[in-house]
């Protein structure tokens, strides 16, 4: 469904505390969970992962995936980002727990670029 | 003081909800005040803008200020953002309250970018 990633060029900001909780749909506009938070580099402020939930039992138990930046597209027709990502890619991508986020080292970007094929 | 903006140089990542909260620094050390959030280009990810509040007692009353986000340095001392900034700078500076919060436009862009000398 093409439409799903009608996007509008023109440049538009989005206030941090806004794009957590916005809704990620895949390409098929199924929702397939949504943005806690995104990992942005302290000095250039640009935004290298968002951070989605996917899954768990009312929130209960889902795990965090850092996703590249890149990989998302913001559809207007959603209000959301969309990912070309589907469930079955998500069942091995990496992840943790609530309680054990992982350094975002040089090791930590090559194994989730890595994952995603991104190149960085 | 020049060690006020002794930066670490090496690509760090911070959460988006971790930059929320993060105290900001004039040069001369003096604690100016906090990022509230911040504006995000939606689609590169971008951070254009710190979203700042200054003075009000006890946070009542503070107004918010949009500082380029190219104004800030990343401070490891302070554990947190530096402002080339005095007050003087901020009494006149653009900003809104929490229930007036402006359309984010070229116009309000070329407010704010000029107010600050910042070209974009």
């Amino acid at each position: 469904m093409a439409d799903a990633i009608n996007t509008d060029e023109t440049r538009e900001l989005i206030g941090s505390n806004k794009v957590e909780g916005t809704a990620v749909y895949g390409l098929d506009g199924e929702r397939l969970g949504t943005i806690t938070n995104f990992m942005v580099d302290k000095r250039s402020g640009q935004a290298e992962y968002a951070v989605m939930q996917f899954g768990g039992f009312l929130g209960i138990g889902a795990d965090y995936y850092p996703v590249p930046w890149s990989k998302l597209s913001y559809s207007v027709e959603h209000g959301g980002y969309v990912v070309d990502l589907d469930k079955d890619t998500l069942e091995d991508a990496p992840r943790y727990s609530n309680d054990d986020e992982p350094q975002y080292d040089a090791d930590y970007d090559r194994e989730v670029n890595s994952y995603y094929g991104v190149t960085y």
